[in-house]
This record gives structure tokens, C-alpha cells and sequence, in this order.
């Protein structure tokens, strides 16, 4: 029997590249509003919200607190750079497999011209 | 002359063994006091907060936007364990030391009986 508990999966990627004019890099509802409907999408569930916008033309930084865990964006339009981290428990279920649809839909949405991905097993 | 440009460090925690009858483990506003003193003490700034609390007795999960990128911390009180996830960029300057500081005085503060700890160079 696979064993569920504790056991967590954090994917983590550091995207280059990404063209500064992609709305969700310097708009915060566009930003947030990628990121919810890609959490939607995934079948993961939202219990809190949390971004912020540093100004006309920079950054957006924010978090979505999931049932799961939680999403954590952070936009650099100015060097074309964005940090995605999704961590899901897989305490009552697997969100494994969600995770990883969150993941590479956020990804997509910012199209970077070259991604480093890694994952970490937690427990 | 230190690269700070797009480098961040992510430190990451899972305590295990952590005592189920700490506040900040199922206290909503124990939880965010205790992660908004740290980031306050360690001299990093928040823009933006979102907590969550799956009822009474239950675990709290949360997240903390800061103007160095984020701090998210989950609880599950049931099996003594705890994930904390301090992220910061050295954009401007390098608050590597901040973040040391403020996930050593998280861990201090949960007192667990054992922790694996990892991070990551993001850039």
C-alpha cells in the first residue's frame, strides 16, 4: 500500500527568458488570475490569497494558500525572470499528479525561453 | 564583486516531532504572530498575508508575501510536523543572513525533536 502520510511533493522551477510584455509579469489581477485558474483547473482547492505589486511595470509577488499546501509566484519583468513553487501534501490524498498539471499550465502560461525544474520529496 | 542579480536562496525545513500542544500549531493568529515577529526581527519586510485554519485542533496553513520574496508555513498538529519554506531573492541586496535568521528563530520556536533541512541557490 502507498504510503500517504506526511509525504509531500514540492516542484520548483526558475524560469529565464520570459518576455517582460506577458501581462501576468507586471499585472497583479492578470498575475492572480493565471494562477487561480490554472489551481482551479487542476482540481486543487484555495483557502487564501495573498499578492502584491511592486509598481507600474514591476514585479508581482504572491501566494495562493491551497487545502493542499500552496503556490508561490514572483515575477522579475525587467530581466525576463519568474520563481513558480508548488508544494501539494499528499496527507489524505495524492495531488500529486495535480501538481504536476499546475505546474507545467504555469509554466505554459509564461512560455520562458528556458526553465530549470527540480523537485523535492518531503516527508 | 558578488553576482546578486536574479540569485535567491530557499531554505527549506521539515520538522518532525514537533509538540502537538503549541499554540502556533493550531492557532490561527498564534501561527501568523509568531512568522510576522520572525520576519519583523530578521529585518525582512511583508507585503502581503493569508492564513488558514482547518478548524479546531487542526492544522494552519499559511503564507507570507515579502518585498524579498516569501515565507509559507504548513502544520499538521495530529503527526507532530511541521514545513517551512523561507524564500528570498538578492535582487538589490543579499538577505541571505535575514533568511538564515529567520528560519533558525521559526525552527527555535517549534521546538522539534528532529528536522531535515534543505536549500537551494535559485537564480
Amino acid at each position: 500500500m502507498k504510503r500517504l502520510h506526511y509525504s509531500g511533493l514540492h516542484l520548483i522551477a526558475n524560469l529565464h527568458k520570459v518576455d517582460h510584455a506577458i501581462m501576468a509579469m507586471t499585472d497583479l489581477t492578470t498575475c492572480k488570475s493565471v494562477c487561480v485558474d490554472a489551481v482551479r483547473k487542476a482540481g486543487l482547492t484555495i483557502v487564501g490569497e495573498c499578492f502584491h505589486d511592486f509598481g507600474d511595470q514591476q514585479g508581482v509577488t504572491g501566494a495562493l494558500v491551497l487545502a493542499e499546501s500552496h503556490l508561490a509566484i514572483h515575477t522579475w519583468p525587467e530581466s525576463g525572470y519568474v520563481t513558480l513553487d508548488v508544494f501539494v501534501c499528499n496527507y489524505k490524498d495524492d495531488n500529486s499528479e495535480k501538481a504536476r498539471q499546475l505546474f507545467e499550465s504555469l509554466i505554459e502560461a509564461f512560455g520562458p525561453g528556458k526553465v530549470q525544474r527540480s523537485e523535492l520529496q518531503r516527508e
